[in-house]
């Protein structure tokens, strides 16, 4: 079945709190909807979501890419889906296309033989617990936040650290008093310098906070401040901005600077997510995955993959629980922390 | 769709005439048909078939595999194959039975849905060119079945070598003569020691002979030996036997001891060629894939893995070749070396 058309659209969000990490502060989120449609009229949905502080990429410069993307797929056949995924590597400078790209192309794959995404990719799963995350606050709002997440049923809490060593180290002490219960995912986004990254850690285990994963401590391509955090950390060190690509895996395993990769479709597309999951799985590297700034549209595909290939050990997937939507277009139901498929 | 029975059943196969290799002499071949049949009457299927002296299975153990195999399947929702293989996994000791369960799991799962497995797979080609092997025989018979099987059309001929140094290079120089188009891989089966593999391919760049591929040089364990192949032989060299899981595959590209991979669904079962796959594609290591004694049925497993990932540079897949069968029954058409799907 051919591919008869390609289209792009600007989709424009607002957040319902102003997010800050250590890298920034965002208001809004402009994300672009991919539709593929096959020749029966059967269509495919993606959406390319991304931070321009984390991979350099604008809504403009995505949005353009439609004409690349119409030149490469159209009249080709959907069955022929790894042909095309080779030729959507080229898409280097826009991993976010290619994701969206990629998932609409399976997505339209799978309702051409009616199979569900998550099906396709392995059917492990069709629930699944996510994070929900506090950005970078003072102190009496971070307690607030963390506190009304905990009281709406999230036990796996994400803080956004990086900007202060000790204050960052008071906000998740102290957030234990209020989710007593949580554990947390500390993410400082490249914040600190390596031997902040331990004292801080460090520092949390004397307290006795159960952290589930120190996410991306130190500068991306610091692959050796990274190793020397992995091995001072009492606690599981992630690989986010550092791993990007298949190759980006490949090295960090090779050089033993992580115990956990935070895979993003966003950062990688559907084809090297998959890569990553096997290169990890081989090196008994655990899996996260994670997202930018997607809608229950986007959100979906990382569902979808974690859903089916039940890879992963730790879920981050609540953008969409921070973006003011009008409609709910996901094809799962939200309950609290709980994301169900069927 | 849940999974009603499974079914094992040994097959035996003479080969129409005695293949020798490094590890010793074949004439028989006695394979595992696998019959993994759904609650609607699809069935998909498989097959094992295993070399002793390669993974030291036996068709009978293979066969007593059946009783674990039920327990694990038998009313199981297919849509769920990554759980599946998840728990097959445990099948390390059999290799062979793994990736013939797998394959028909797949099988099934692809039947339900009216996909067939190579696109599945990925749909990057529906026609493949197989090299034809020449076993260790004496330099006239080498001679002349290497002239024959390059006027059956082969352009690519695997011949084997590993037991004596001078002889083999004379066995694969003199074969220049009868098939002068043809390009070559040296197959060792682990026969020499590092210092005889790099004096004997040395020897065959020296005589301009065109070889795609030097397989397994050396001992399986010596991976040390492997890469001092690999930096002192002026063509490819791969790994067979030293890669067997999808640890072997991260092992030897880390110590950077290879420059292929040659995987084996009986090696490595569906699951971790696909993870392979993925490593390989990451270093930008190139793959071959190969064969154990396969029939028709069973090869057709490699068949869809090859055509639909479109991932392998060197194709080996010829075992049904040199089996008398009373059946073909494989979903593809063989011309000469071309293998055709659709």
């Amino acid at each position: 079945m051919k591919i008869k058309s390609v289209s792009f659209k600007k989709v424009f969000y607002e957040y319902f709190e102003p997010f800050t990490i250590s890298l920034g502060t965002h208001e809004e989120q402009e994300n672009i909807e991919v539709c593929v449609e096959l020749e029966d009229g059967t269509q495919g949905w993606g959406e390319a979501s991304a931070l321009f502080v984390i991979s350099g990429e604008t809504p403009e410069m995505l949005h353009k890419m439609e004409v690349t993307v119409k030149d490469i797929l159209i009249g080709k056949e959907i069955e022929r889906y790894q042909d095309l995924f080779n030729m959507l590597q080229n898409l280097r400078a826009t991993p976010a296309v290619k994701a969206a790209v990629e998932f609409a192309l399976i997505d339209a794959f799978c309702k051409r033989f009616g199979i569900k995404p998550y099906q396709f990719f392995g059917g492990a799963k069709d629930r699944l617990e996510t994070d929900k995350t506090v950005g970078i606050e003072d102190l009496k709002t971070t307690l607030t936040k963390v506190e009304r997440i905990y009281k709406d049923g999230f036990k796996k809490i994400k803080i956004k650290v990086g900007r202060d060593v000790k204050t960052d180290i008071e906000r998740v002490v102290r957030s234990k008093e209020v989710a007593p219960e949580a554990s947390f995912v500390v993410d400082a986004n490249q914040g600190f310098t390596p031997k902040e990254a331990v004292e801080f850690i460090q520092a949390l285990h004397r307290e006795s906070v159960s952290v589930d994963v120190f996410e991306q401590p130190v500068f991306r391509y610091d692959i050796e401040g990274l190793k020397f955090v992995r091995w001072n950390s009492p606690y599981p060190v992630a690989a986010d901005e550092s791993v990007f690509t298949k190759q980006d895996a490949l090295r960090v395993i090779k050089e033993e600077a992580v115990d956990v990769i935070n895979i993003k479709l966003m950062k990688s597309g559907l084809s090297d997510a998959m890569a990553i999951i096997h290169i990890a799985q081989a090196a008994n590297i655990k899996l996260m995955i994670g997202c930018m700034g997607e809608s229950s549209l986007g959100i979906r595909q990382s569902i979808h993959l974690a859903a089916g290939t039940g890879a992963f050990t730790y879920l981050d997937l609540d953008s969409h629980l921070s973006l003011k939507e009008e409609k709910f277009r996901g094809d799962f139901k939200q309950e609290g922390p709980f994301i169900i498929l069927n």
